[in-house]
């Protein structure tokens, strides 16, 4: 695929046009704003600047583990000032497509959750029943006993409809086990995102999808994801902040979700920064996964705007 | 793919021509034999009878966490006398190629384990130095500084030069992200096997390849199995029995593992044995990974040969 990306750094006249171009800027957090608890240089007066001349930023993270509150508290330790109203994390994302979209029948409305708090605390927000998660009894080896009342089902809750992978730093085979018998007796295959990586500590770790992933080979299916590059994310995206997509840039460090996610959404940009997981070659490749609009060494290269 | 296979249940002549173009018996065991700690009826009688037509048995199994002797052990308990060297696990599979073929170079001659004591036991039999698997310092939660030491390398043993997965009933984050950072710096990406799922209790429960599908994701790459279908096992097996291929049948339950290692080892015959996890549907489907020569509904069917 050609490259058609416009190099923004050190261009002023090109970041003053790129900025005018949009009236708001969707932002991915890792690897754009930080790696793991080190923020990098000039984010926060970034921000600030696009701000000041009125665009809106949205937060848009694939973070399974926090909540829109943890994102809030997490900025704000890192010099960003942010409302809950600012994130959409992929835990509400699929916290708001359980509780209105899919709505599971009465009976059968409970979620197995292979995740962290995050997760929980946004499913109960939504008035979602769920069990696994972080509950103690869940986090232990697994026993003799429990390989027989899986496969007789006498541990499973009948009333489980779907079973919601995020990334959990606790995962263990009992839970895996949980989630296949429940899939395999008909629960949906769901899942906050499906990154494989998370990067920490200007470094990569295992992501949500490295949770999910023993599960698709067992089932031989792919959850359904609602986060980045979902578009079931993009459309409730839009349908909250009620923005005109024309108007909007997606910004992020990663091709597969978040320049994949701009692109499938017709969003009026996409904004490539390389403090992350892709460099310019992944997307100058012949079959990269989508390529981005604009590029930049880092975010805070736009404050050359004047 | 059109059936090609002939059914052997209650054809007594087809048996008998079954029986006499065969000198050894390649026995898949879970599935098989048994599924988790319940013998199939019959069976045992049936390799008697094997047995006493003068029969080669030998028992080949992906199961990763048993040694060959806990599987003379297991067999013995199912009525099924065995010895040590009738069994060829994929543990020792592993062990065999990294000691004998892999040859790690001296300093980069360790092997980081996900797995459980038989991996361990068949690799210490070869001489293999490793660590992971169960040492309990590995069976904890990951913490910050767990993190940081990944990161940066500290916690890593600059000797690792491989790491191999097998089935780990205590598999957690904490050793998937040393299998991540090991294979990030040039490790080696070995497994035992990679079966998706295990059959236990009549049910199925997640295999090999539930440990190693996170890691697989996160590099983009698939490990050397050297478990079923893979020929490097097969290899193996033909050099330790100095067996004939064309008068060798190999017996299973799953299609993407005992039967295409036969096909692909170009064994004089397959026999498939409806008890396990595949059915005839799925090697009379269009896209079949694998079609039997022959099968049956149980293995004891064959006693029906007079």
């Amino acid at each position: 695929m050609a490259s058609s990306a416009k190099y923004l750094t050190g261009d002023g006249t090109a970041i003053k046009e790129f900025l005018d171009k949009f009236d708001t800027f969707l932002f991915d957090c890792d690897g754009v704003l930080w790696s793991g608890d080190h923020v990098f240089d000039g984010v926060p007066e970034t921000l600030l600047l696009l701000r000041s001349k009125g665009k809106r930023i949205v937060f848009v993270t694939n973070n399974s583990t926090k909540t829109r509150q943890d994102y809030v508290e997490k900025l704000a330790g890192m010099g960003i000032e942010a409302g809950a109203d600012d994130v959409f994390g992929s835990s509400y994302s699929a916290a708001v497509y359980i509780a209105r979209i899919l709505q599971l029948p009465p009976g059968k409305d409970k979620v197995f959750v292979i995740g962290e708090a995050g997760v929980e605390r946004e499913l109960a927000a939504e008035g979602v029943p769920f069990l696994g998660g972080t509950d103690p009894a869940f986090r232990r080896d697994i026993t003799p006993a429990d390989f027989a009342g899986l496969a007789d089902g006498s541990l499973l809750d009948p009333a489980v409809g779907a079973v919601l992978c995020g990334l959990d730093f606790h995962v263990n085979y009992l839970k895996l086990a949980h989630g296949l018998h429940y899939l395999r007796r008909g629960a949906r295959f769901l899942a906050t995102n499906t990154d494989s990586t998370l990067p920490m500590h200007r470094d990569l770790f295992l992501g949500a999808g490295s949770c999910s992933a023993p599960l698709v080979g067992a089932v031989g299916e792919q959850p359904l994801s609602l986060g980045k590059p979902s578009q079931a994310m993009m459309d409730a995206v839009e349908g909250k902040f009620r923005l005109d997509r024309a108007r909007t840039c997606m910004v992020g460090d990663r091709l597969n979700t978040d320049i994949k996610f701009g692109v499938d959404g017709k969003l009026g940009g996409t904004l490539h920064v390389l403090t992350g997981v892709n460099s310019k070659a992944d997307w100058e490749a012949e079959n990269a996964v989508a390529v981005p609009s604009f590029y930049a060494d880092k975010l805070s290269d736009l404050r050359d705007c004047e």
